[in-house]
């Protein structure tokens, strides 16, 4: 079976609409998902960058709220825009690390829901575990597990392994022979890729 | 009829395509273009920017080269990695917009294919002149007009016209409702939204 990595971070916007199309999208190709939370924060700084360039460049940060709308309404997605914005993401982050990978997907769209769909704040240890109880998990054991410094190195290693795999923004896909996608709006090719339709 | 502004910078990538489909594409929708060349320099420069991100950016400059080779291969375009990069625009941007409106389409796209597709340098006197050569164009008086004060003053109108409307990078797509989308991904939506489709 073709597999495909999905990279996100729970503070990026487009993230938003891949995470809530990608697991139809990849069923109706037949390609397993392997779903990989890392962090931005890490690779921004390292480019010398101390905020999203969504912040940074007014122009581009207007254009990209005013796209995220459009692409919501098309996709009939609820939208609300995150305030304060970019969102500390690296709670979801560790807790979506610390759950079984069949776990994983269903918590990712609870985060996004919330984040982008409600305009909760995804930092808040009462959002997450409200999360986590409405999806059957044992909330306090599970936000355990994701402080746990065994987890929080993992998340670290997962970082290292999404920059490794050339990944500089988010969400990114990345098919089983290395190629490379960046954006929602590449997510069509690259599961293209992944079942060898160049 | 419905119209969209097509702003196009010569030395952006994404442009390539965009140019080389756009024609068509408006045409079966029945989208009147308005050709517009404007210069992304000065608007990087206000930036603080010295560099395009693709340099600046080796991750992000490698991504973009590879998905460049996707979509011209996809696409049945020819593709070169022009050398250098960014090729100065200037000279390919002026003369463009001393052209007739009726001209500057195929113009555009001779000087993208040269560019992109065989690797010339479009700053070339002697290659925008063949270009005009191989169109019918008087190249001389062609130039020579392109190089006129008032031309030169008419590129720098046209550029703060498009800050003016919200653009920040090329290809850019406005509508006759101040709609703006960016990036050669978004020409469908761009052409839709110009149609009343939302």
């Amino acid at each position: 079976m073709s597999t495909l990595d999905f990279w996100y971070e729970f503070a990026s916007t487009y993230s938003y609409p891949a995470a809530m199309r990608i697991e139809r999208l990849a069923a109706e190709r037949g390609v397993a998902l392997r779903w990989r939370p890392f962090l931005l924060g890490p690779i921004f700084r390292a480019q010398g960058w101390s905020d999203t360039p969504f912040n940074a460049l007014p122009a581009k940060g207007a254009n990209m709220w005013r796209d995220l709308e459009r692409i919501t309404a098309r996709a009939g997605l609820p939208f609300r825009r995150p305030d304060p914005f970019p969102q500390h993401s690296v709670l979801a982050a560790r807790t979506a690390l610390a759950l079984d990978e069949a776990a994983r997907p269903a918590f990712t769209r609870a985060v996004y829901a919330a984040e982008f769909g409600e305009g909760k704040q995804i930092s808040d240890h009462g959002v997450i575990g409200a999360i986590h109880a409405g999806l059957g998990h044992d909330s306090e054991a599970t936000l355990a597990r994701a402080e746990s410094s065994e987890n929080k190195d993992r998340l670290k290693a997962q970082t290292q392994i999404a920059v490794d795999a050339g990944v500089y923004g988010a969400p990114s896909f990345v098919t089983a022979d290395g190629e490379l996608f960046w954006g929602n709006d590449r997510l069509e090719q690259a599961l293209d890729w992944a079942t060898g339709r160049r």
